[in-house]
Parts: structure tokens; C-alpha cells; sequence
């Protein structure tokens, strides 16, 4: 089991991913302001780790208050709130963990529930939240096994593995799971630049569980595809809009139309909460942009001359049209996605639909 | 002017491209065998450069020769020629360089014209391939300049620039060409991993041109593209074969399957001594894989866990399909390139045809 993050009784553990291959470290957050510092230097990152992780912060931020009064307490948890969601703007999971506790939080507090009451049900939500996610991505592995070849090389991109959930991974874990069911797969991953989480992390979980794994850069894919070496490609999401367009690292897009080009098939994996049936098409998802400096400079050396602008968007959007399935945890989805979406979300979590 | 290459009475003096952009050094090869290891190691790079790199390699090897025979100094020639053409294998330029000294070498030697005689005239062959690839990049950039959008953005890859050539540059120089006639041209630089040739030498010799210049991760243009933000691509050549598939630096297919899919022009801009006629097809050229440090370590430090496996192609084939056309010294060529290709070298190098 890869410790992603961890609730303790002192803190939020988190496996410091900004250290990985080589260093296996981790940061304890003991109070909220640390776990928003922790999501926002991406020391965790992944949509659903950052939900998940969110959650606890609010939680935390809860736990550790040393307010008095409800109202006292519900000024800190806006406050708390507030700083968490202004950590990274692309994922809609960070929201979706941070309105889970709040909601939580705030029909307990309706009811006048009192505080050390509303600590521990906010504690146990987040710790329930944390194995919600794994066997989500149990289940995503168990609907999703299938559709991977029986022999063959998978492409993913960035990292939605065990290191962007609480454990197992999305796109990672249905080929984990595919693997338990017999699949031989080998995996290719695309290093994503600029913060390489496919060359540090990607490679770094699937070799610890002994699954094969080749590292190539970004814009070799299309060439090795164009060799036949590629069966299928499946990748994470941080945010899915209502007609099925969907926002992950960047790069995700080139991989897409480039499985489109080959007639490969082109998969995203991605728990419920992923989906925001609140924005309705890709080109509403707000697009992270981050320093110049992640680009620029590699390990602490400048390699672009001063004087270059720079481009360093962190997400792309690819367009539903390109995506041959959509993973969840609750069965897959296919085109018309704004359908099945819909039908599938008005069956799991009957209040989403009335957004 | 960029000093990419320059012959002295002392040597052939080569600007160390493994340095930029932060630092301007130089390396003077004062024999074949260090002109040979200047290209195996890069510091020179460019199908261009590098023909014209071996051709003052061969010349250097003779002009330095103590040999008293003609019988010796062909012998050496042969030597000569072989350590050269060990260096890298994907630019066929590398092969025209050696060849166009080693038949003036074999028709002087045919003639017992004396030793001092061949060496002046060897110099003084290779002095003026490199004046002619500077004349053919100008005339690139007449033929090609009008492709140009009058105002936007044109992606280009790697580096075909002055860099890349004994100055002015191949893509670089339709670039430099068309904002000299008035047209409006901003550069997007893809970085070009593993080796940067964008980041580094691209975005280098652009803006020291005071040519405005972004750079980007390989992994982004796609996204860039259906935003609406690149108007044009334009790449150089390491190897062209008779049908117009066209091997070039890793990524470009890539480049060319996105421009594709966005209906945006895709060009390729090379001399005709990039152009192998006795190479059918793409997927008949070699492809140079090289080391996995470059891909798994970035300035000295580690960032792919030991045990993953690397892919490390430098070179990918891009087919004809793809290219809206292939701007030469002699003029535009346009599909269907097997035809288009005959009559240029018919036309312009008559003995290029027997082939």
C-alpha cells in the first residue's frame, strides 16, 4: 500500500511527492493552514488526493479549533474553507471534499449540535471520504479492467495512480486491476513535463508493485503509437464538465488526438466527484497557470535564455469527442456523454442533478 | 551573425551548443578526430552543420596529413571518412558532407595531382559548402517567406535555425526571411525534450534577433492549437526521403499530427542535400537512439526511479501526408512529393538522379 496521506492522531501525513523517486519523505500538517500549503506546493497532488485531502483539512482546521461558540466556530470554518479553495483552481475535487465537511458541518450546526459532537462526526466524515476513495478506485478498476488489452502496452500520462488518490489510483488502478485479472500489461509513461510526474511518480508506483514500466518524453508518444506500440491509452481527470469534456494535465489533449489519429483507444478514469455537472462544457474550466520558473529551470539551472516568455498552463482540456469511455466507480460511461452523465449522477447522488 | 562554425588557419572553431544559453564558448577542433567527437557529442547539431561540420572534418584530416604517397593519403581518407560517418546516423547531410570532399579527393587523386595541390583544393571545397549553405538558407527564406501568415504565431520544433546550419538557419531562416519582408511573426519554441534544443538554442538565437519568442512544453502545443494560437508550423530536416516522409527531430510527428488535426499548415524547410533519393521511404531511414541519461537525468540529478525502462529516439518520421509542403533552396515542393522531389533534383542536380 502506497501512503499517500495518512490522518494521525497528530496530523495529516502526506508522502512528500515533490521528493519522490528519490527520497521517500513525508510532511505532517497539523493544522489547516498547513494542509492548504501542503496542496498548493503540490507536496500531494491528484484530484482525488487533493479532495480527500481538503476534506481533512477542513476537518482538521475543526478538530484543532478552540472556539467556544457556534458562531465563533463557523466564522473559522468560512475562514478555513476559503484559504483551502485557494489553493489550485483546475481540480473539482478540492471543492467537492471542502463542501462535503462544510455541508456536514453546517447541518449539524443548524441543529445546534454541540462542538466536540461536530469534531468527531467532521473527523470521521473526512476518514470515511479517505476509504470511500480507495474502494472507488477498486471499483473503477473492477468496471474498467475489461476494456484494457488482454496483452499489450498502455499509455498514461501525468500520474492518477495510488499517488493521486488515497491509494490503488484511477487510471492506474484499472490497470492494476487488469493485471490482478490475468492482463499482461507493460505501461508507458509520458514523463509530463514540467514537474515530470510520470518519470518521478508514475514510474516510481508501478515498479514498486513490479508492473513494467517505460518512461519516455512527452512527444515521443505519437511516434511509438505510429510504430503500433501503443494498444490503449488511459489517463486520469481533475475536472469533468457536464457534456463530458474533460480537464487533466497537460499534454492529455496531444495524447488524445493523437489516440484519435491511430485509432486507439483513448480512456479517462475518474471517481463521481470528478464530474461538475455545475459547468457545462471544458471551455468553462478555469485553467491553472503556473511559474514560469517550473519551465525554465531545471533542478535550479536556467535553461531557457532571459528574455523568452513563457507558456506553463497545468491542465488542458480534451474535448468529449475524443474520449472512447469514461471509468467511475459507479460503471462506464460513453457518448453521448451529456446523457449518460446525467442518468448515471440522477442515480448515484440524486441531489448533484439538481444543480 | 551567429557563429555556429567558422574554418581558421588553426582549425575548425565551433560554438559549444552543449553551453548555451548561458554561456557563449567556443571549441577549437584542430583535427578530424576532434571534429568527429565535436558532432558525436553535439556541439555541433543541425543536418545542415553537420554536413558542412564533416566536410571541413574530411578537409581538415587532409590538410593536416603527413602522409607522402598519394597511396597513404588515400588511406587515410578512407579512415577519415569512417570515423566521421560513425557519428550520429539519421542526417543524411552527414554523408553528403563526407562524400562531396571524398569524390573531389578521389577525382584529384585519379589525376596524381600533387599532394599540396589536393589539400588547397579540399579546403577550399569545404570553405565554400559552408558560404553555400548560407546562400541556401537566404534562398529558403525568399522561397518560403510568402507561406508565412503576414501576422501570427508559427510553432517550430527543435532547432532549424542559424544553429543548425553555418548561419541564417533552415524553419528559422523562412522565419527571419519573412519578418525581414514585413510580415508580423511571433515564435512559439517548443522546449524540445530531452535535449532542449528549444529552450535552449531556439529561444537563444531568436531573441538574440530580437525575434519575439515563447517557449513551451512539447506537450503543450495541441492545447495552444485549439485555442486558436498557432497559425503555422515550420520545422527543419535531418533526413527527407524520396517520397517526402520526412525524418526529423523526435516530437515532430507529433507537431505535424496536431497541426493536422487543427487544419493548420505544417512545413518543412531543409536544402536538398537533405533530400535521399536512395531512400524511398520514411521507415527505411535509421533512427539514432540515444543514451537514457538524458531522458532520466536532468542537470546531474535523477528524477526516473532505477528499474524503468527508456525509450530515447532522437529522430521520428513524419509521412509525406502530413506536410503541406518542403521549402528548399531551389524552390517550394508540393505533393505528390515523389514527383515534385525527381524534378527538383533532376533539375538542379542532375547527377543526383542516377541514384
Amino acid at each position: 500500500m502506497i501512503p499517500t496521506l495518512e490522518w494521525l492522531p497528530t496530523g495529516v501525513n502526506f508522502l512528500d511527492q515533490t521528493k519522490l523517486p528519490l527520497e521517500e519523505t513525508y510532511v505532517l500538517a497539523t493544522d489547516y493552514k498547513q494542509v492548504a500549503a501542503v496542496i498548493r506546493d503540490m507536496i500531494v497532488r491528484g484530484a482525488p488526493a487533493i479532495g480527500v485531502s481538503a476534506a481533512m483539512g477542513i476537518a482538521i482546521g475543526i478538530d484543532r479549533s478552540t472556539a467556544t461558540s457556534l458562531e465563533a466556530l463557523t466564522e473559522e470554518v468560512a475562514v478555513i474553507s476559503r484559504t483551502l479553495a485557494e489553493t489550485r483552481p483546475t481540480a473539482v475535487n478540492l471543492f467537492w471534499g471542502i463542501d462535503e465537511i462544510r455541508n456536514l458541518y453546517n447541518g449539524l450546526a443548524a441543529k445546534n449540535t454541540p462542538i466536540p459532537e461536530i469534531k468527531s462526526a467532521v473527523v470521521s466524515k473526512a476518514r470515511r471520504m479517505y476509504d470511500e476513495d480507495i474502494a472507488a478506485c477498486k471499483q473503477m478498476g473492477a468496471h474498467g479492467a475489461a476494456l484494457l488489452p488482454k496483452e499489450g502496452t498502455v499509455l498514461t500520462h501525468c500520474n492518477a495512480g495510488a499517488l493521486a488518490t488515497c491509494g490503488y489510483g484511477t487510471a492506474l488502478g484499472v490497470i492494476r486491476a487488469a493485471i490482478e485479472r490475468g492482463h499482461k500489461i507493460d505501461v508507458f509513461a509520458d514523463e509530463t513535463r514540467p514537474y515530470l510526474q510520470g518519470a518521478r511518480l508514475t514510474a516510481w508506483e508501478l515498479l514498486h508493485d513490479n508492473i513494467p514500466t517505460t518512461v519516455l518524453c512527452d512527444n515521443m508518444a505519437g511516434a511509438l503509437m505510429r510504430q503500433g506500440r501503443i494498444q490503449a491509452v488511459i489517463v486520469g481527470a481533475d475536472r469533468i464538465a457536464a457534456n463530458g469534456d474533460t480537464a487533466n494535465k497537460i499534454g492529455t489533449y496531444t495524447v488524445a488526438v493523437l489516440a484519435k489519429e491511430h485509432g486507439i483507444p483513448f480512456y479517462v478514469a475518474a471517481p463521481l466527484s470528478t464530474i461538475d455537472l455545475a459547468t457545462a462544457h471544458g471551455d468553462q474550466i478555469p485553467i491553472e497557470q503556473r511559474a514560469a520558473i517550473e519551465v525554465t529551470h531545471s533542478n535550479g539551472k536556467q535553461m531557457t535564455p532571459d528574455g523568452a516568455a513563457i507558456q506553463n498552463p497545468a491542465f488542458d482540456v480534451t474535448p468529449a469527442k475524443y474520449i472512447t469511455a469514461i471509468i467511475t466507480e459507479h460503471g462506464v460511461l460513453q457518448a453521448p456523454y451529456n446523457q449518460s452523465i446525467q442518468r448515471m449522477a440522477a442515480a448515484a447522488k440524486p441531489e448533484l442533478t439538481a444543480v
